[in-house]
């Protein structure tokens, strides 16, 4: 079932690789299929080397495996809380791409330093709380989601204008409408971090967010309904 | 029309790539023709992958379409900008490579710490203003090009000596006698950024530029009629 | 003899290469047979171009070369002195990878900041102490092994719970149950020591360990009885 | 003439391109021959793509075109000063490589902190005084090897025990016995450069030098009568 789905995954698990944001086999990338019924993901633990698409582990919105012989990433469940609470998520991506990850270790927003980030996050990509130790020992990557999402609630924004999270001394989460655009928001928010720290150590912490009248032209020159960036 | 100049635009632009100063579409080189009447540049928000020479968009020196299906760079307008003030000027490019568009978040010139800088750039590498909000909500790309001209002019120098300079909050520009000269200085930009954060931080700020001497050996060792350096 | 073991030692080695942990032929890898008796190591100072499994070392516990025509690493009685102490090391990983190395350079533990970490390590990895003068000038490999076997006891912990410790102004040593899964320890600790920097600079060293309930539950779902991450 | 040695000459040109040291054209690399009456060098300026050995430019020790018909690289008269002045150098290799490079800009001595440096290098790696205006106006390659000579005349040790020099402003030059071991020193000290940065950046300044016994210990283990590194 879902064969194209199944290798649109793969396919963007393997882009994830190649962008250089997975080292062994930290990341993963989902999908949910359009009538929302049924979400497909990596593996778990498996290694990148010979992945393809008959491996991606097919489950109901429940996480109950529907189809596959491997045990679905041990963060489905994250996933699929991101799924229910926004109907608009179509793709979920995680890694401990190197920057990003340091970044919520060190329990930091990525602010939104210049037009790069503008480009494609609406203001300061947040770090999440701690979570709590009881939020950890019991159905601790469901409660990973709903940190995620307290969170974005917390932002007051659509999902879509800020489609990335740092949970606090983990790592990013991304989303997009596919699987493409939710690794391309990967890897523009490993980019980001990195040149926040390069902007934030070379000012010694004095380096200020980009004015929000810049913010807006460039957020808005690529998306919504007054967007002219890129082909029609 | 004018292939071959399209041809080395396109291979410019796949040059940025190889360079490593590109990340997914972020990036643009254009040429203007030996006669200023025509600009040749990449459309806007296309993948590198692929990109073949009759992709390429022609515009006339006002940035109306002459020739090519696709929608020209956003930045077309800033490029203009250029060409109409420097007739010296035959390529330009815009990325936004990672160490100098993190300085130019950091609203930091890159100063002339050593040889390398010096051997291309004569003087530091200035970022300029910040647009005001008039001159972002209203002709933002055509006000990005003149504010680049200003800083420029206030350089009072060729700007054929300084080719690059910082956009405050969003990255650099740089250009040349030709597309692969352009893009040869955003890689030499992107090198002298990076040695630049490292100089000053290893220094806690106290690194000190080159000496003026030093400077201008360089600088006139591979410019101008007494250059020795290189191949007759 | 043990050709099945020679050929995996070879393998690890040149996937150092492959992560780019190595430089020049700046480390080793060696794994001692199933029943204890026989060593095989890299030899000494042998280019990683052209290595083939015929020219690993294959010696007794004290050393004694028993088949090979090349010299042993110079770092053999490091590695011995580890199998002698924890006979469930089955394999032994030297390399001198830039951050974990700059971090030894720095006389400084690795904290455990977060999952990434202490999904591999179960805490802190230690910087051992100085080695005294005479430890230096009298058998050095042998007492860089128990320099790094009191580090190790000092914990008071499972040595294959933190399978690396970095020897104070040297570097790294890893191990684990296979030559593969040491190279792998000695990978994911370059990747934690490269976060651990990111995150302590970027706060000023302000930043804080991750946790201890977070630490245990990213070590324990991944290590022991109850570890559900992986394919079973 | 000397057709083996210009083979040796070009490949070790294109090692430093492989090795990642080289920017654009930045960069070169020279031999003597036995008799000490021919030099061979990289011509200025020419690509590291397509370069063969017939293009290297042989001159006499006064740096005379003897064959060829390229120009020299305009570093030759640097190159011959050290040749002069230490019968024992057979090769000298000069680059713009980014972190020996970025040292030399904030005039900062590469200490020795660890192991890996002292293995190649006994002590820091001197940086130079400032060439004064007078030196720079007049025989300003000539006077750069001047001021590397009087740099480690000043460190009272034999010249092949610390292999390399930054000059200051500019970066570094380094040399050897063959072309190829001229080459993994500039490798070398490369990497020494990048862990002396994070080890002083992670501590704030405070990281110490190794101990000198063990850097004895190091340096030789490896070199002089005694060494026991590598194969007989």
């Amino acid at each position: 079932m879902l064969e194209q789905l199944k290798a649109e995954v793969c396919r963007a698990n393997l882009m994830l690789k190649e962008y250089g944001l997975i080292t062994l086999t930290w990341g993963n990338v989902s999908a949910i299929s359009n009538d929302g019924q049924y979400v497909i993901i990596k593996p778990s633990g498996v290694s990148y080397d010979g992945m393809t698409a008959d491996m991606m582990v097919v489950t109901d919105i429940d996480g109950n495996v529907i189809e596959g012989n491997l045990r679905p990433s041990s963060d489905l469940a994250t996933h699929l809380e991101l799924y229910r609470n926004y109907p608009e998520i179509k793709s979920v991506v995680h890694t401990h791409s190197r920057w990003a990850t340091a970044m919520a270790q060190a329990e930091s927003d990525i602010p939104c330093f210049g037009t790069t980030h503008a480009d494609h996050f609406y203001g300061a990509v947040p770090c999440t709380r701690h979570l709590s130790a009881e939020e950890i020992n019991t159905e601790y990557e469901l409660n990973t989601g709903k940190v995620i999402v307290e969170t974005l609630n917390g932002l007051h924004i659509d999902p879509m204008a800020v489609p990335a999270v740092l949970v606090c001394k983990h790592g990013p989460f991304t989303w997009g409408q596919t699987p493409k655009k939710a690794v391309e928001n990967a890897l523009v928010l490993e980019e980001c971090a990195y040149m926040s720290y390069i902007s934030k150590t070379v000012t010694y912490g004095k380096v200020e967010p980009a004015p929000q009248v810049l913010q807006d032209k460039h957020y808005f020159r690529k998306h919504g309904a007054n967007a002219y960036y890129g082909q029609k």
